[in-house]
């Protein structure tokens, strides 16, 4: 495929990280927004040389200094928005902007994450939802061309918990599971997300389209999830089933942010309980040659 | 001060990995101690790469195999332990053998979090302070030389969130706080915290005592940190307040761990509640020459 010039919006975050690297790694003249190109933090700066290292442009500049955004944009031919949940709705300057440079030829926004078209969930992750829903409408509004990443659940985020909060390893004890465990989500590896997400920026099948990512090996249950990491350990955990009614009632009194993903995801299953229809592609049967890193693979560097 | 021979157990995980440079950086020779030296998680390559590129020596072996865990402690002076809450009970391995070599001068079992001594806090954290305060006590009546480090919290995991769960950076339009939001909390960015870990290892002063760290400028409510951050971004949020029986009772009800972790610091100021005693030191005040980074200065990274 032909390069692009891509520009990263939230390029050191933590999926837009390894958007950058991809996207330089496949031949890509990459730009990265940042809006002090000598971090002061030791690890953001070593980010930073990295990139510097690799090839990418950083751009001094950010999502509400419009001329900074402005000249960034007439740059390139692609931009991906990978800002976190606090900053979405100032996506809206992003797509104000691209409206009136003209020129870009795909927009991919800040999605990275669960299905966001149906009214699902409880809040606050359903107002999320609908942000970013209202994002794609203003999109296709402004008849900007686009790609929307549905990539799921990163790994990094969501396996070495099995589905808890506040763990950043497996638990090798008990694990608490919401509801009965058996809706099944699904989990990549952030470089893979990275790796479909370049793919898919010239590429004409997903021109307007949603890109999903359901890796089959990595399609799973919590039970599965749990079932998997205890064949490793080989030990049985204790499991104590939380019944929907009382995670709902837990999400409705504290308005818990990531109990009520876990909700939507680990107990509804919005991320899978629904056909791909005619506006989504599927990131494997597009891109079969990707070896992906699967659940298991992954779940060996906790054992 | 002298320089000692430090082994790191947990050395790639999210405080191990600051500890370890921190130590080979003032002048230790420095050991990790790792399953796998050619991991094939990119990022953790890359750390590892690092590791040796500093200089630390990488050693195979892990907690659960004896023989490497023997022979790295027959190496070294110092043992600190930083791994994560899944693996806190494997550290009585580590206390069995450090028993066994006998002339280990300081072991630092990895804490770096809440106090741990007082009967305080709701499962699921309780049964965590529960474990680790047993683990104290093995080391005590074994009459092993140590230090604990009570850091309290790490800048990077929960100043991002101002206390919520699931948000990788601050929320600009509605915060939700738990309890009244008046209890003071202890944020610590992981490189100060590292920084103080390493120089209290061969510090007569630290000996067979707790190091608190009460940083002045960091010893905030979720209310202040709140506050810090609407100055910052020159918006006011919107507040909703979480009366602390309803967080209670999800906790109750979810068995969620980052709820019972906040409902311990946040609501019942754990952190911060009691005076040092004659068990305690505290870092800036034995260090006052580390130069520490505020959460003011940190949050700017996120404006």
């Amino acid at each position: 495929m032909a390069s692009s010039r891509i520009l990263i919006i939230g390029g050191t975050g933590s999926i837009g990280r390894y958007v950058a690297k991809a996207s330089i790694a496949n031949g890509h003249p990459t730009f990265v927004l940042v809006r002090d190109s000598t971090a002061s933090n030791p690890e953001k700066a070593q980010l930073l040389e990295s990139f510097k290292a690799s090839g990418i442009t950083l751009l001094h500049g950010s999502l509400d200094n419009y001329a900074s955004l402005l000249e960034a944009i007439k740059l390139v031919d692609v931009v991906i928005c990978t800002v976190g949940a606090a900053q979405i709705a100032d996506q809206f300057n992003i797509i104000s902007t691209i409206k009136e440079v003209g020129s870009i030829k795909r927009f991919l926004p800040s999605e990275f994450g669960n299905v966001v078209e149906k009214e699902i969930g409880l809040d606050p992750v359903k107002s999320m939802y609908q942000l970013k829903a209202k994002v794609r409408r203003t999109i296709e509004a402004e008849g900007i061309p686009h790609t929307y990443i549905s990539s799921n659940y990163f790994a990094g985020h969501f396996i070495p918990s099995l589905g808890q909060s506040g763990l950043t390893a497996p638990p090798r004890d008990k694990v608490v599971i919401l509801g009965d465990g058996n809706a099944k989500a699904v989990f990549v590896v952030e470089e893979d997300v990275a790796t479909y997400t370049i793919k898919a920026v010239n590429d004409p099948r997903t021109l307007n389209k949603i890109l999903y990512m359901r890796l089959p090996a990595n399609t799973l249950s919590v039970n599965e999830l749990v079932g998997l990491w205890e064949n490793k350990i080989g030990k049985t955990l204790d499991k104590l089933y939380v019944p929907e009614e009382q995670v709902i009632k837990s999400i409705q009194d504290t308005q818990d942010f990531l109990l009520s993903l876990y909700h939507s995801t680990f107990v509804q299953g919005n991320q899978t309980n629904f056909e791909i229809g005619a506006n989504g592609v599927e990131a494997t049967q597009l891109y079969p040659e990707v070896k992906y890193t699967t659940v298991d693979e992954y779940l060996n560097q906790f054992v």
